[in-house]
């Protein structure tokens, strides 16, 4: 057992050694549903390529590039790719993501878009470059980059534990330079477990193109590839140049010599399948060396069709695993000798691996089977893990998933060869695309990896990855985050608690008596009532009050203590209403009782961005179907779920409901008459099933005006205004509407995701009203 | 019984007759020590004397007018007026407030300083043209007026219930004349027995004084005067005239009459004993006439010396209740004979009313003495109130005290003579101006009438009083008020949450992690550690810590669940303190513990206005008194109380500090040596008898910049910053200080009334950060 994985052993360091900082960059191209490239503008909707963390263009204008931020876990960094994924495919209109790493149907080399940099000509001029020298259909092959580095406290108390000779920075650097030497010794088993372009379009370029064989009518090949995106005619550098990985000093100077002699003009032209990374991306050769290697890029991945964004968890969990292997592996020499014939090792593997008599070099220079050599790698990934008592019940799966592709002979290539030959080289993606977009509109209201949050802070979130706005977790649990742009950061606990507000405004609308003397002094409507904090003095002023009033608690809940008279009332009756509201608090309101409908104005500082009305679990009747079925067609509306997860909830039918049906002489077998309506609850919450219906075009303007001038009464930026309305079509304001209550913390995702109406895009407005946004 | 009171007794409106609206104004001459009038300019900590709700001039310079806000009670205005007098008396410099209506030595009549209005030449004149039409020295006569409407709603209510043919306009007026026409009849009775002023000065006016005989060395009388302030030489109108309270009409005639004639120049010469008023004192002749009577002005009342604010609590009730009993007297005619021949009662009853022989012209023509016809009245005054069931205990405690003054012959007109005989004029009525200023120090950080708020709110009210700023209770349990001063309202709660701070501000500050990330970011020293929510996770981790940790839970209540390892520890016990930990929360610290004092810096704005170290209970030594006789001199100063009701708590000798004392061996009859310095608790809490000391001036620049540094982290305008500082006296912060909390909510109170050190003024700084103060 070597030093390391002593140390780890012992100081039990299992924990950390899996920790990690993970990233994952992937490309691909936009195509009309015909499967022919888009050679539009990058979408406008997106912002400044430049300046968006997220979502980029690569080479080509219409090779969009997402980009992960930093995560700390392989399950976090896939959540949030799919996050932007998802972002990205419905934002597109008529347009698809491109699910296979080779180009689709190609016009001729000039007209594809290289990509448009408005404010740095230097980025435009380098890939006008790289076309002219590749080509520019070549530059078009799209894959994933995976990004790691070691846990940085993990490393830290290595080096501590380990009592190296080293500084901490070479001792950094010996360990990832060790890691990409045995990349490129079994780098290969990436390109054969997730190669997945073994065709290319007869668009494709010609010289490669006259290389290879006819698959299908529009597609050629070579017989038992693996990847053509890796492959001899793939994204590789015009020629062969050694990179010494000895050390970082070498490493840096073989780059520049490269540059100097003019073989490539930048270490991003140094299409290797793995690269050593420095945070700090500008003057990367010199960071290199001045601060060592702060992550490695893993490069040789294909787009997985099959895959909804491209690759799968399990994937991604393998190369992390696999990267552990490498780590840990005992190394043998690495000359310049080895690296010609690894990388050759690779190139051929790519081109050819699939064939029954390939063999790779292997281990003390003998041959293998790819399939041996696989398994091989496995059992020594799964051996080294145990060595230090880390391997899970999930790193047994992530092997497992990879050994059933080898012993079923289900590699990608294979599945892919199978189903371009059926069904056809555009017809296959693009339906795989197709499908994927169907799937993703299904909950697109949550925000993969951040179920857990309220889904108002996903919409939040969702609507910063679109706009460009990095984000960072402050408090899990109390929805808690930071966002940022433009070196502008803003804190939003649970999506509408910003610095929009000041803390008295908050204060006001939290206490009732307040908000109401301040909207009654404002001319604003309120229901009429008095406070009393005395029994006898309510008691004693039943004179004063007529019919249709509500008696309650200053503070309720529940809506305990709560009466309403609707008719004229006993003094008798009026003096136990009163008992009744002040056991439940030492103050209470008499107020008149309000007509109409209850409508939740939502106000972002000078305007109403979303009015919902909300009504009782109903069904509606088909004259066919019975009550209990009627609600469970209801309920297969992906918009309903269980406990908040989902913008509405499903209908029960428990207790509570068959009760309220007996009530009307209902039973749950009943069949309701065509068009008629069905009540199973009183109360019109959302949380018991209850209907949201957006009203914002149907509400006239001049009650928005009210709910506008209410929030500024009390100074909100961002209010909730719970407003009565008996007839929300006339103009005649007077007794025709009454403000119950003002909210701070209103939601979001019920405007977003109503039962019936638009998506209000409460997001976006609340990202506009922080500044973030200029125009929505 | 009269119409009136068969309503108000058979619909049960006892309790809303004696609803009100009441007022106090109150002038008082600024004086010397030596009772000569001060001739300097009114204070300019008053800022603004011609927009100054509260605090401003009348007729001359050193004439300070105190005008108290409408108030609902009696006990409101007088508290107020209370207030206002003591923030007076408090910011005056070797100044102080004359216990007297009529003037102490005065100048000659040009060296009387006419009140000074920059900006309104016009009342300039209108003084001037005064001075010289009476004598400058005649108009400063002071004294006090008491200003009374019905509430509102209970006029209203009584007027539906009266059926009544009258506009509701002209039900109001009614009852107000009626009012002004009865109390031209009884009102002698206000002077009789509120009457303070016997003696004149020999520097007042010298054709008063030639009418007069000698009392003293240096002043004049007449024999059996009540009040010279009401007789034939006081503060009266040079020419007899009629003014006609049939109508308000008739009113409005008599006066614009008069003022054609030259008689007055407006209706503010008329020098009646009392006034129709209205709300808009603009135009009040037109006012009156469009808009009916609002309030009667009662003007009669002299200044008691005897009272710490000019008038007792128990006169103004009886004028209230008195003003009852002329709202329900039957009336009898009111001719101009009569106005004439009642006024003509008035001052002879002042001139002469304390003479044995002296007759007043009562019911049908008879005489009577001032004595008996007081106890008639006062008689009158239950009878009424009985009639509609509302004379209360109070009512007759207020009966009682004006009855014992005529049984007892103890008219303060008495008093005044005896004790001005006995101590000399000046001498008297300085001492007494004095002795009220001394009791007022003695409990200056509350606020009569408010003692039930925070005293950080009392403090911010009375700062608020004294730079002219109105304010409304908006909550008084929430301690939520409204500040108003040139058209800008801020709202405030609990004295520190403003609209100053964000919402999202005081979020970030109630979320210790959060604040801590952010802290951490800024480089600011923060108490190093590790949140888990993991108890395995974090018993893992017990390698990461050496000696000198804090265990605790993320919220804590009352310490419950904290561990502090001072020195090394074994896994054994980290691991049961993590478990205790987690008892109390789902998510723990663990955390360096810091050395060093706590201190909390105030900060408000770019500023820190306060610091202050708070050290436990103790005593010190004099090497004579054991510990109990320390604790009780201790405990004798008037900053210590019980409850929160004052700046400083009472040291207790409980249980809690016996056993303290006797863990070092202590007993409270032992006697501490001189300057030894004896803890009684190990908590540093103000709540259990700790020293506050104030360390603002002490403290490094450095670790205030650090403070600020800190708040505008979070963005906070208002922040408590709790830093731990081993050593303020060294520049070298590494390492040396730690912020453990910012609290978006500190006590102002303690800044301002600390044990040791200087009142740091901060409610005036909280109201110059809102912006009603310019410079402070």
């Amino acid at each position: 057992m070597n030093l390391i994985k002593k140390v780890v052993k012992k100081y039990n360091l299992g924990l950390d050694i899996k920790k990690g900082n993970f990233g994952i960059e992937k490309e691909s191209l936009r195509v009309k549903e015909n499967g022919e490239l888009c050679i539009t503008e990058h979408p406008k909707v997106f912002g400044d390529k430049l300046k968006h963390p997220f979502i980029t263009v690569d080479f080509s204008e219409s090779q969009i590039e997402m980009i992960t931020p930093v995560q700390k876990s392989v399950e976090s960094a896939y959540n949030f790719l799919k996050n932007i994924h998802e972002v990205v495919s419905i934002n597109l209109k008529d347009e698809y993501l491109w699910s296979q790493s080779v180009p689709p149907i190609l016009p001729e080399d000039s007209k594809i878009p290289v990509a448009k940099f408005e404010n740095n000509k230097e980025l435009e001029e380098y890939r006008q470059k790289l076309g002219e020298k590749y080509g520019r259909k070549k530059q078009l092959l799209s894959g994933i980059h995976f990004n790691f580095s070691f846990d940085d406290e993990f490393l830290k108390e290595l080096y501590e534990l380990s009592s190296s000779n080293l500084s901490l920075k070479d001792f950094k650097n010996e360990i990832y330079l060790k890691i990409s030497r045995n990349y490129f010794k079994y780098g290969w088993i990436v390109i054969y477990l997730l190669g997945a372009s073994p065709v290319v379009h007869e668009t494709y370029l010609q010289n490669c193109i006259d290389k290879m064989k006819k698959f299908t009518e529009d597609t050629y090949y070579f017989e038992n590839i693996v990847s053509f995106r890796n492959s001899s005619c793939g994204y590789r550098n015009k020629d062969e140049f050694y990179v010494n990985y000895e050390s970082v000093n070498k490493y840096v100077n073989s780059l520049k010599g490269l540059i100097d002699k003019n073989v490539i003009s930048s270490p991003k032209e140094y299409y290797s399948p793995i690269r050593l990374k420095t945070k700090n991306t500008k003057e990367i050769l010199n960071e290199l060396e001045s601060n060592g290697i702060d992550y490695l890029e893993f490069r040789s991945i294909d787009l997985n069709p099959f895959s909804k964004i491209g690759i799968e968890k399990l994937d991604l969990k393998f190369l992390h695993i696999f990267i552990l292997f490498l780590f840990l592996k005992e190394e043998e020499e690495f000359t310049e000798k080895d690296y010609f014939r690894y990388l050759k090792n690779q190139e051929l593997l790519a081109n050819n691996g699939n064939s029954k008599d390939f063999k790779l070099i292997c281990c003390e220079d003998t041959e293998t089977s790819p399939k041996d050599y696989s398994l091989m790698i496995l059992e020594s990934i799964e051996k080294e893990l145990r060595d230090i008592d880390v391997f899970t019940e999930e790193d047994n799966k992530v092997l497992e998933f990879q050994r059933n592709k080898i012993l079923s002979n289900q590699l990608y290539t294979d599945m892919v060869l199978k189903d371009v030959k059926q069904k056809g080289f555009v017809n296959f993606h693009i339906n795989q695309s197709k499908h994927a977009l169907i799937e993703i509109k299904k909950n697109q209201y949550t925000l993969k990896g951040f179920e857990e949050f309220e889904l108002s802070t996903q919409i939040i979130l969702k609507d910063a990855i679109k706009n460009g706005i990095t984000f960072e977790i402050l408090d899990r649990e109390e929805n808690f985050i930071a966002l940022t742009k433009n070196g502008k950061t803003e804190y939003i606990k649970q999506a509408t608690k910003t610095s929009l507000d000041s803390y008295i405004t908050i204060l006001i609308m939290e206490n009732k008596v307040v908000t109401k003397k301040l909207l009654e002094k404002a001319k604003i409507y309120v229901p009429k009532g008095r406070n009393y904090n005395d029994i006898e003095k309510a008691k004693n002023d039943y004179r004063k009050y007529k019919s249709e009033i509500v008696i309650k608690p200053k503070t309720t809940n529940f809506g305990l203590g709560i009466t309403i008279f609707k008719d004229d009332f006993l003094k008798e009756d009026y003096d136990k209403a009163i008992e009744i509201a002040f056991k439940e608090d030492n103050s209470i309101l008499i107020e008149n009782f309000i007509k109409g409908k209850e409508y939740r104005f939502f106000v972002v500082g000078d305007e109403v961005v979303g009015i919902l009305h909300r009504v009782p679990a109903n069904v509606v009747g088909d004259g066919i179907k019975n009550i209990e079925e009627l609600v469970f067609e209801k309920n297969l509306d992906t918009l309903r779920g269980n406990r908040y997860k989902t913008p509405l909830e499903k209908i029960k039918l428990g207790e509570a409901e068959k009760m309220f049906l007996k009530a009307q002489s209902l039973y749950i077998q009943d069949i309701p008459k065509k068009d008629e309506v069905i009540y199973l609850r009183e109360n019109s919450n959302i949380s018991t099933g209850g209907d949201s219906i957006d009203f914002t075009d149907d509400v006239l303007n001049v009650y928005k005006d009210i709910a506008v001038t209410a929030s500024k009464v009390v100074g909100a930026k961002i209010c909730g205004v719970d407003m009565m309305i008996e007839d929300i079509s006339t103009p005649n304001v007077e007794n025709n509407y009454a403000i119950i209550e003002l909210n701070f913390n209103p939601a979001i995702h019920i405007h977003c995701y109503p039962y019936k109406g638009k998506n209000r895009n409460l997001g976006e407005k609340i990202l506009n009203a922080l500044g973030f946004i200029d125009n929505i």
